[in-house]
């Protein structure tokens, strides 16, 4: 049997452990792992250190680092739907034994037969009817806990996995190092506020007042002795396109001095936080990998990136390329 | 000459040093020096303690100790006059030189006249008329600026001193022990959500996205390239009464555990915010005291205490009496 000499053993035994000492301390020391070392991994943190650093001309205070997220297509998959129109139609299809006319009434026939076109057909009208009808007539509290039973067990068509495991690892990386840096971090999306309050916390660190969203309007009752909020099938605030600077007033009362978004709906936002003074972040995720999650810009009907792609290029907002950019899209399933 | 000698000097010393240590401790050790130890101070300290002490029954999570406070009556002064409707009487008489048919029009001829009979009778209208004049037409970013001036030197007239040291004193004290004990303390006004965001963290320690108030409604345009955040005159949202649950629930999207108000204008806020589970803190400022501050409630018109203070009794929500359970009303002018 072979043997060292006890100190040669010693002297190896030190050795391996500097050697994990110091991959661990590299592993420790790089915040954005899944991020492949090119220029938007680069310039993100770039700025962060720019903004943080005591003394430096680009300084911000802390309370000032806010940083807002667009949610569908930013944070998780938006492909082939968005998450929350597979959950309308869900709720139709649940729904419907109690609504036999559905059956032949539209829009929600077309959402019953899956025939898309006749949906469309009902417009603007179709879709309030739609969300009325699967998102409103009970309290704030009711709806949170629909949602919550939802996506729970709600699973992606192709990648087989629940929807909040469908979230991109390198945002997630990307949210927490901009918390570890003192910044505040928002969600700004279009879809619904009451639709991302119940899991956001859990899933992106993100806590329900830290998200803005488009919402109904909602009514404060009595109900048998208990004060409840009743959510109404009137739309109170769509937070889309235009709409993201004025939520983000509405909600914050600061301009963001970060801004993460995907399609042309996040163009204004991106504006209104790259036109503030001192440095400014702005960013786009360029969905350019079919292989791994999907590949869609300028013909996209639901998310179409055309002019924000302009404006990003011509402006020099970094567009991180998916394919390229990112070493791993979606965390270990657990 | 009368002299110690020098073991006594030295142990006389050290006994005025432990007086002074004992009482400094004290002082650090009272969260709430200008509270009287009445039922409300009591209250108050059982409850934080309560909700705050790991593995006690009543433990509250810090992210969940959400404290909504109402602003005018609660943590600064509202007479004679409503803060904000001193600044809408100052604007009008400043803007009137550009405007000299204000002169022979209501509601603003009633305004520069003093004649409040008259502009009471113009109603909502007048009321939006005036609001539209005063308070939009410009960009979010200006009108703050107007704010910011107009609140550095605008004086109370009976107190002497600028409307943000007319807050009061004692309010300062339990917002400072709330967020020490891990509260996210939050303002929810009647009054306007962009009067308040510029100064309330300074005077308060509430920054601009804990403010929850009433709003007009803004639009999103790019103006000699710049994107700005115009104000339009249209209402968008009235924090008042029934609309104080529902701001919570847009702005903040979690029940508060504590709500401080002092008028009926806050009873349903305190109503939702007791029926929630868990131990749970309501509290109505009665204002009391004629010869320090003023005192008012249910004859008032434009404050009234009258069924929120029945509520109070019925429920055993905490009542203040100001003149009795505070020791001091404002900070000391500095």
């Amino acid at each position: 049997m072979f043997a060292l000499q006890k100190p040669h053993r010693t002297r190896i035994l030190a050795a391996i452990l500097f050697v994990f000492a110091l991959l661990s301390a590299r592993a420790q020391s790089d915040p954005l792992p899944s991020w492949n070392n090119t220029a938007p991994r680069q310039t993100i943190i770039n700025f962060v250190q720019r903004v943080t650093r005591h003394g430096s001309p680009d300084f911000v205070p802390a309370d000032q680092r806010i940083a807002t997220f667009d949610n569908d297509g930013t944070l998780w998959v938006e492909k082939p739907l968005p998450v929350q129109l597979v959950f309308l139609i869900d709720r139709v299809h649940q729904l419907a034994p109690k609504h036999p006319a559905w059956k032949t009434t539209q829009p929600f026939k077309g959402v019953l037969e899956g025939d898309a076109r006749a949906v469309a057909a009902t417009g603007e009208k179709g879709v309030m009817q739609l969300m009325g009808a699967t998102h409103t007539g009970m309290t704030v509290d009711e709806f949170q806990k629909i949602v919550s039973d939802w996506i729970a067990t709600a699973q992606h068509p192709r990648f087989k996995r629940t929807y909040t495991q469908c979230v991109y690892q390198p945002m997630l990386e990307l949210l927490a190092y901009l918390r570890a840096n003192g910044f505040k971090t928002y969600i700004v999306s279009g879809g619904g506020i009451e639709f991302m309050r119940p899991w956001t916390e859990r899933v992106y660190g993100v806590p329900p007042e830290q998200v803005v969203g488009s919402s109904a309007k909602t009514k404060f009752e009595i109900v048998n002795g208990q004060p409840v909020l009743m959510r109404l099938p009137e739309l109170n605030f769509i937070d889309d396109k235009d709409g993201k600077p004025v939520g983000i007033n509405q909600y914050i009362g600061r301009r963001p001095i970060a801004a993460f978004g995907n399609s042309d709906g996040d163009q204004q936002m991106l504006e209104y936080t790259a036109a503030g003074p001192g440095p400014r972040l702005a960013l786009l995720v360029h969905h350019t990998d079919a292989v791994r999650e999907y590949a869609y810009d300028r013909q996209d009907k639901l998310a179409r990136l055309d002019k924000a792609l302009d404006e990003a290029h011509a402006k020099g907002w970094i567009v991180v390329d998916m394919k390229n950019d990112w070493k791993t899209i979606f965390p270990p399933q657990h």
